[in-house]
């Protein structure tokens, strides 16, 4: 298995925020999760609000915590709102089941790691982590 | 009474693997708990994402609460959605309300524990609990 | 890198129960986690009580946290008892700082996980968790 | 009131890895919080364990709760054990009162926030801290 450097999580937060700015979006704030769902890296955008860490953190937890992207678990939370309920509880509280959670995957489709995006439009923040996913030569899976 | 043990566990989580394995289901993870929502065993196979454990013990751990299947909570959870989100309250965020959730009963309808299964669509997840039930000659009460 | 597999993990438990029997043990319960922290195999004898998977959970987690067998953090609990208390904390409840709980590596030093026994004495569930480890061709260290 | 900037954290951060390359000390990971206790940035490098950036950041807000570094509450943990638990409880269990957990101050005694440093040995880990800080031209206090 591969593992997801420091030096690699910084590039992706590098390259989310190159994205961000091309598309002019408000002050984002990423977290880089290994696979087991620990950060590796973070970082919050001069201006963001104070609890974007757990937010971007807790997208990027939800992706990984089902193995799948977090507009999974967004398109649940209509159809089945007592599942994401119930996942949000058996993990302490530690899931946000909106997108912007994307699983980082090699080519043959494991899961290294999960990058979580915060701060603009959940579409917008999504498209942020895939473009840093993307810049390091992973599939990106926003489920 | 009769109890669940170590031995009868492992039988059940080998033969739900087998029914997963026949029905070419996804990676499944298995939780036995006792009477007293107690786990016994726990299985993951490879690729299953990180909190499946917990979702699979809360499916468990839901059916014991109320002393029938979590089939009943989710129907449950669209009529009275109050009630299954008091009961995540009381339980501490413990339940998982879907379907995977089965009781293992004696034929005499005594509760001796329940077996939860996550992983691939809750109906499937039932069956290779029910499979793993019946394998030791016991009653499966799904909801 | 390697990862545990779920036939590994179960290798590694009949293992660490064969070693237990040899020793005449009291009933264990094993827990098997992955290098992130999440179960891989769990199974608790027939008269361990209740709460030991949460106890052999937290003795991996525990090794897991600080990168060493949980005996370097109950020796830490006598020198700087405020420290493992606050590393209680931050885990919110997750860790259990005695022998116990010991990592398994490759001879190169990479952590693949850790297995955490309770049942014993600190000192045998140690000796039994080593056993399930060497079992596998691993390294344990107990910290 | 002069803020901590993401590319001053980042700086802060780089420094402080630069530091203990010198040292050749143990792999660290690094938090750097803002004045109200929230994370701007954090980095943990390849090889930390996997609970070391809730260590870090407990050390930093352990040093923002009281206005003083973190050396500061592990004195008092032995002089005074009972308010540092009460400290923890408070807080939530967020707060590891061991040093390397630094504040950034300007020079006339303005708290911008504090950098929390965990891998090696206590000491190692603030002199990280406090190169970090002063490469940004602000006064470390360490406790």
């Amino acid at each position: 298995m591969r593992k997801l450097t420091l030096v690699t999580a910084q590039t992706i937060i590098s390259a989310a925020f190159e994205k961000a700015e091309s598309l002019q979006l408000k002050p984002l704030t990423v977290a880089v999760l290994d696979a087991g769902g620990h950060t590796i890296a973070l970082a919050r955008q001069d201006g963001a609000s104070i609890m974007r860490p757990q937010i971007a953190t807790g997208k990027a937890v939800g992706a990984l915590a089902v193995g799948v992207g977090s507009r999974w678990l967004n398109a649940n939370a209509e159809t089945r709102p007592h599942f994401v309920q119930a996942l949000n509880g058996v993990s302490g509280g530690a899931i946000v089941p909106v997108p912007g959670g994307v699983l980082a995957k090699t080519e043959d489709g494991e899961i290294l790691g999960a990058v979580g995006i915060t701060g603009d439009t959940s579409d917008n923040d999504e498209a942020a982590a895939v473009a840093g996913i993307e810049a390091v030569g992973l599939v990106a899976d926003c489920g």
